[in-house]
């Protein structure tokens, strides 16, 4: 199969959308969330490149959740939409790996947390070799307690995020596709405008999946920078501000072609 | 209901033992997870004070294996076991709110990964509030990639895992039980016997859980110095090592003992 990078080049530009739409089916707010999901999705297959489900939102609602949640990630794949899991999982090797084949190839894509390490990590860039899957890992993320750890100043006066953007950059270099980018992304929340434009430095092969615009705060205008490695380097991923607007197609349209402008 | 820390104080006295048997169904050699997990609660259920089960090891399994996760959770809780699920989630707080919903009745305690602060622990900390739970805050893993992040130098000269364990104990300080223990724990590698040391000065009042001990290289001396805040201060983590014994029972009592003469 297609790298994984390549795919989504290639999606991008078919499609001229890095809008990733998020599949948040607050428990509140969604009592069934099967039906709730496939509408999205057949509302904005059009106009986003990918869907991301955000797992606990299924979870919440046991071992029946996440069977909807197996059959969101079919249902979307079968419209063309690219998955990507929303599951920030982490763990040692032998548990990383059980973790890469719970969520590959269900979803194309899954969020990783680097607390534990490369070699938590590394089973999942083995699936991105294996399975021609992406992974995206969470390096600055977009709520108000990431200063906590991410930000922390280490010994050569640089904040914690800028040595994981490192780390993710080293770990994604055996898995770079035929377009320059590679299998392996990083999380950046848009809410974090100033940093965005150090992390594209750092990791200029990467994919940087955005949270954080509507609900959060940020405007679509704060992700600028981070397209100078093209137009696939970078997705949006809106959620609330799409799922539950009284038109999520007209939504999702209008916010495409506003982020594609911007990102030329 | 009695707060986690006392309830667990409870159950190590009267059993005799700190001993958590990890519930880690390999997919590879454990073909059906029910009976086997089940087999092996009431094999330790007299001699271990808790079962930890990996989720992972479930999901894998899809829907069906989270549908064992809860049906393994409810029974070691009927065997009279304190149930930790092992699920190191992290998100942000809308997010982490519905992950703690998702595991808290259903176990007694969880694993969180620190990375994304305060904030995405908040929501874990309510439920020990709310639902007398506990938590177990990631602070040094027991793997090898863990020096990646975690012992990366901060600008003060200390290793990150220094600093993320001073904001455990500020995570935990209003969730404090009447045996003088917190609701918030944290993991520690039985692999890093000089860290623990230092963690446990840092986090006096927190109960650490020490996985690494048997397949992972760490043996029961190692973990001496965490029980330096009481019997019931500590808990030592061990899956294969009982789970894929000739006889689980006799080896989970023989592991109980020779941690409870260590931690008098």
């Amino acid at each position: 199969m297609t790298a994984f990078p390549d795919r989504l080049s290639e999606a991008v530009e078919r499609k001229q959308s890095q809008l990733v739409v998020g599949l948040d089916p607050f428990p509140d707010r969604v009592p069934d969330p099967l039906p709730f999901c496939r509408k999205i999705v057949d509302a904005v297959a059009e106009h986003a490149v990918a869907v991301k489900l955000q797992s606990a939102f299924f979870e919440v609602r046991g071992a029946d959740g996440v069977r909807v949640f197996e059959e969101v990630c079919a249902y979307a794949r079968g419209a063309g939409l690219i998955v990507i899991g929303d599951v920030k999982r982490g763990d040692i090797a032998t548990t990383a790996e059980a973790y890469a084949r719970a969520f590959i190839p269900l979803a194309d894509a899954v969020t990783v947390n680097p607390y534990l390490g490369g070699d938590s990590v590394e089973p999942f860039v083995d699936a991105c070799k294996r399975e021609s899957a992406g992974i995206f890992c969470l390096v600055k993320t977009s709520n108000p307690g990431s200063a906590d750890v991410q930000d922390l100043e280490l010994a050569d006066g640089r904040p914690l995020w800028q040595r994981v953007s490192e780390l993710v950059n080293d770990w994604g270099k055996d898995v770079i596709g035929a377009n320059g980018l590679s299998a392996v992304g990083a999380v950046v929340g848009a809410t974090h405008p100033k940093e965005l434009v150090e992390i594209r430095r750092l990791l200029p092969r990467s994919v940087l999946l955005m949270p954080g615009v509507g609900a959060q705060g940020a405007k679509p205008a704060d992700v600028v920078e981070a397209f100078s490695s093209g137009r696939a380097s970078a997705l949006v991923s809106i959620s609330r501000a799409v799922i539950f607007a009284d038109s999520p197609a007209d939504e999702a349209k209008r916010l495409a072609a506003e982020i594609w402008a911007l990102s030329g």
